[in-house]
């Protein structure tokens, strides 16, 4: 039987924080164990352009989104790990869709009906301080899956729409130039909780309420002690279903942990002595993997081999692809 | 003194016909000679995906437009010539400039524009029919130039907004992360006539009124003959000026034939007799050309050669550029 291609992209912008790992980085290197899964890691670096435009920071962030995968566990022998800027293909397959796909089609994208409302109520013009990118990053993220013709691409329930068009591409393309397209489906994992930040909204950067999650104990204690908590004293039943902390503890948790956890909810644990349960949880799972990373971020050179075979890897497959696409259009060399 | 970039491409879905020889394969031969001139040709068969989904019809262009190029003279050593599609760094090149491009500036193109404008007065939705490869065409031409750091694109009137486009966006990329383009300059041939077609209107494909360039002697010669004439009979005077006869005629003819053609048509030449010297005159400048066209449509290997070594030189050029663009925006590998 044929494996299933699952495919994950990050945007290299940020610093992953605890949220991104729980939330994306953990379940992916768990679905890349899986025998009957063969799955592809990208640093989506082309995306990162999108929003950032700054270099230092593009750049930093590669490395250590790079470092960080590699550090939870990502296996480059058994998955494809590479970053998109390495794959001409990408590129190419990018301008061969883009002639396939109905402007309408990303006129209805909601990234960009958000950023045409929001300039709308401001009263400025639709498309003010909108970019091409903007506009075409879903016929890019749609390039990023058909290269390899992912099946499967888990994503969060904002990205499912990007999901369906790249199936619309993808058909669209077939219906013109003969089935060379699988059509992708979104993952979304009922069970992967989007794990909250320090102030109970979504743990998400642009809130500035992430727990980081390599930059060292001191780090992890001090933002695991800032989780905001209510007021009730040590003594005082909590309720572990209205708790921040009980949340991140659960994500971390042995099911025997997570029920011992609630039952010292119920008997009125300390605020103080939860945080410090959870700092000693999370911190045990993530020490060596800290190690791990802070060992790749002194030596980027290694990250940069593990890249480079992944590239190779991953545009071996794409180049076969490429080929036959290339065919179907029209684009053959004279023989 | 530094030769200064001269780049022209060809939308590689029709077969050349004497208008475009006239209008624009002459004359970017001829600038290729000027010693001052560093000339870029190129292929563009991404350009061609957008209007033609017909492979074969790409795929048959390609190798008539390559090697009508070569007959009529571009000499590869001279020249860098080669197919859009096999320079990766063109692709890679879109996707960093739509980046930076805004939106705006696309939703005012006159060819999307007027198809805007067409759909409405069909009480169609505005973007009925429209691809994202028309919209976003503007973007990948200003890839063509600007990843040559051209400085001179010989274009028609209404190509010139493009290099505006091509402009601005090389303005904004240069504003954001350094000075790393050349602002390209729309030329626009003065005395490049646009030659006439069969019907008296400019000789266009999507007229049906081309005079073909190398179908043979027999074609030619019946094309020129069924080229519209007024009815006056031999032995009457004629004006040259209302003629599409005599301006084709003037088009191939030295200054010194231009002067006797224009003295037979006050005496009165019959239309055959100016038609028989017209095709004469054609045939005469293009005979060589079509004999060497014919050569290397009967040996696509040897196009494919030239147009492989033409890839490499212009990688070599655009890889250097891509390569320091990469590092301005963070793109760098891991050292």
């Amino acid at each position: 039987m044929s494996k299933e291609i699952v495919l994950t992209g990050i945007t290299t912008t940020g610093t992953p924080h605890l949220g991104n790992y729980v939330g994306a980085i953990r379940p992916a290197i768990e679905a890349s164990r899986v025998d009957s899964n063969e799955t592809y890691f990208f640093l989506a670096d082309f995306h990162a352009l999108i929003k950032c435009h700054d270099p230092a920071r593009v750049q930093q962030s590669r490395l250590e989104i790079a470092a960080t995968w590699l550090a939870c566990g990502l296996d480059p022998e058994i998955a494809t790990f590479y970053r998109q800027s390495d794959i001409p293909e990408i590129a190419e397959l990018n301008w061969l869709l883009t002639c396939v796909t109905g402007k309408g089609l990303m006129n209805r994208a909601h990234a960009y009906k958000a950023a045409v409302d929001e300039n709308l109520s401001a009263n400025q013009d639709a498309d003010f301080g909108v970019t091409m990118g903007l506009f075409c990053y879903p016929v890019l993220m749609s390039a990023d899956i058909l290269a390899f013709n992912a099946k499967k691409v888990p994503v969060g329930r904002d990205q499912i729409q990007h999901i369906e068009m790249a199936r619309d591409i993808a058909g669209r393309f077939n219906h013109i130039f003969g089935e060379h397209f699988v059509l992708p489906e979104a993952v979304v994992g009922e069970d992967t909780a989007l794990l909250k930040g320090l102030d109970g909204r979504k743990m998400s950067k642009s809130y500035n309420n992430t727990i980081p999650l390599f930059e060292g104990e001191k780090k992890l204690k001090k933002a695991i002690n800032k989780i905001v908590t209510n007021l009730l004293e040590p003594g005082d039943p909590k309720d572990p279903e209205d708790s921040t902390v009980f949340e991140i503890y659960q994500a971390f948790a042995t099911p025997e942990q997570t029920a011992e956890m609630r039952q010292k909810f119920a008997d009125g644990i300390a605020w103080g002595q939860a945080k410090k349960e959870l700092f000693e949880l999370v911190n045990g799972e993530l020490a060596e993997a800290r190690e791990k990373y802070n060992e790749l971020m002194a030596n980027p050179a290694k990250v940069e081999e593990i890249l480079q075979a992944g590239a190779l890897k991953a545009r071996t497959r794409a180049q076969s692809l490429l080929k036959e696409l290339r065919e179907s259009v029209g684009l053959v060399n004279f023989k």
